[in-house]
């Protein structure tokens, strides 16, 4: 095996922390294919970290390695894992909910525990950039470069424990799907939910046709309208909003060349709720 | 060919977008070269996009293979194109204006609109980065890695049809030369302005000589003074300001060590005119 | 020698400059492995270059060059340089005391200054990115690719020459160890002190004991407290102070996923000192 190594963290680009990552890996193997997923997931945010593997994996070849480091609890005793996708790609992480989506949409095939004794850089100190940087990359390293395999990464364990945050499953009700708003988009303010494009085609809402948006945070009622359904943004006027599907093939609302989410002041994670219905026939009198 | 495939978007780098292009791009040859130009244009700021472009290309050797893709209007009727420039560059992009330096200050010697019925990722679906991923990267790495050549793109088109944003020239009446200022050193606070060297020229002031800068947004006149045209930066005190020519042989306006733009609340575009003429001689009674 | 090239500036990735060095790189050498340190430095922010610098260069193999351009003086006397570190790597930069941490803590055993009669590209022009462009980086490519050896930039130097900031060392004075505050950590708010691990151990405290931390800014008093020194943040409650040895083996004081830095104001600099000291007996009477 030969293949490139993806990096993602939460480190930043502002020091040198990244670019250590990248010595590293050099040095295990000098024409290694390096590249960045994101370096900009906000601090500790694991839920992020796990939403941008999944948006980006498919994407790249078939044993592909993917090292996330977003690691808020860093020398308390979570796991230091790698799995294999049944997809065929692999991901090195602390196994702290960073891979909830990928064991939840694409399946774990294997999993298996990073033995230290073998796999660490030497003479490295601690910090928190220390597992990132001596364990994870160097690991991850050896693995593209072929110089281990996925047994030669450490024993295995059941890939059902690999750790999952909890996840808020979008309702039917026969006329309203309700979800979550899963992330923001944070360049262009869309906002994205848990609820898939399958699931929304059963309220028969057609391209073109409008959608009851509402989004509620707890009890707080934060935005009420009706939205074109659109395939692109192309379809509805600059600076009106609509719902489409992602390149997740979830549902989305977004406000065309604007930002919905600084608009309407939208957070994310699962006190915020967003219910799709058909739109009601609009009768003047 | 084998070439370098270097990208441009307004994606940002927070989300796993530029990634899954570079995946993309690598799924097509594994070994490409890819280089990134920048993703932190400005959301849907095609200005600026066809800016960034002309201040980078000619550093790049003959054959590199451009992909700039800053689309609002993703869906529509717009083509999707790949040019080669006068100087061997490629660039594919939508033909929104994205072009209009490239055109008027390198020139266009063939383009093509590209065929997707051949160069498109097989299974994509539709997003405001789709395009950018399944068919402009796509296109790109095939081109770059000589899987298909210029021809290979898809069917010709008159260089001359290719989109331009309007431009104003800037006029000389023999004592004064007047432009616009096009863009912002966003991390120095310059300004660079549309007045080429060879025009400044014309007024006879010589390094070390003073100008007299006015600039005006629409009626209002929001700066007047006295600078020197210096050579760089260190000819001048720490805080003062200078005019100078910047890396595309045009003239600028900067504060050593601070911020013009800022000091000032300077922004960009046709309404914004700057008048550059020789300083009168100061009589001191 | 065949190598690979790290850049860092403070030229920001909004535009085009870093890109062009890119090209003038590939244009040296197609085939040349070229990485990034950061262009975050702050603008002309020389002290923080020399520290990204010594926290990242031993992690890269030997015969790595660095190119750092931070280079407020561009146009003046000051000189263009590449040294050879006792470790084997290389910095190219501007000698404006970008390398005092490297002369200080790694040592440098040979000191060129570049010829640019020879190492420079033809046909460039001025401006602030004049330099980095197409004096450094087309040097710095050169001698990555064996195109040239260190004899080949230029004629030696003492290296006893090379300009450094101003210190100022860390005091003892049997029960108190006094530092400064030599840059943070922006993305997680932590504060790096330059007092070794090694002094603070002469203060005889064990991982779970307590430090009293103070922090003076001139005159003013900004912090005091008793902390926990930890092994690593997962020792302490999340949003409880602690003081840790950092990447570099020197002291640093944080929060458990907050910022310190943001949290009491804090700045860097000669100007903020800390002091550390075992942490008085609490008796309550």
């Amino acid at each position: 095996m030969r293949s490139a190594l993806v990096l993602q963290t939460d480190f930043g680009m502002a020091d040198g922390a990244v670019s250590a990552m990248y010595g590293v890996a050099l040095g295990v193997c000098p024409d290694l294919r390096i590249c960045d997923l994101t370096h900009e997931i906000p601090p500790y945010d694991i839920w992020e970290a796990s939403y941008r593997l999944i948006q980006t994996i498919s994407y790249w070849p078939k044993d592909t390695v993917f090292v996330s480091v977003v690691d808020p609890g860093v020398g308390s005793s979570r796991r230091s894992v790698c799995v294999r996708t049944s997809g065929g790609h692999y991901v090195i992480t602390p196994d702290n909910g960073t891979l909830t989506h990928v064991k939840r949409m694409l399946g774990i095939e294997g999993a298996r525990i990073i033995d230290e004794s073998v796999n660490r850089l030497a003479g490295s100190t601690q910090s928190y950039t220390f597992y990132g940087r001596d364990v994870y990359v160097y690991t991850g390293a050896r693995l593209a470069a072929g110089i281990i395999d996925f047994e030669g990464v450490g024993p295995a364990f059941d890939p059902a424990e690999v750790v999952e945050l909890p996840i808020v499953e979008p309702t039917f009700d026969g006329e309203r799907v309700q979800g979550t708003i899963d992330v923001l988009d944070v360049r262009f303010g869309s906002l994205w939910t848990n609820i898939s494009r399958e699931r929304f085609d059963q309220l028969g809402v057609g391209y073109g046709q409008r959608v009851e948006v509402t989004i509620e945070a707890d009890t707080r009622t934060v935005y009420r309208n009706f939205l074109t359904y659109a395939r692109s943004f192309s379809e509805v006027f600059v600076g009106e909003p609509l719902v489409y599907a992602n390149s997740l093939d979830c549902m989305a609302v977004a406000i065309n060349q604007g930002s919905f989410a600084k608009a309407y002041g939208i957070g994310t994670g699962t006190s915020w709720k967003i219910t799709l219905r058909k739109a009601p026939r609009l009768v003047y009198e």
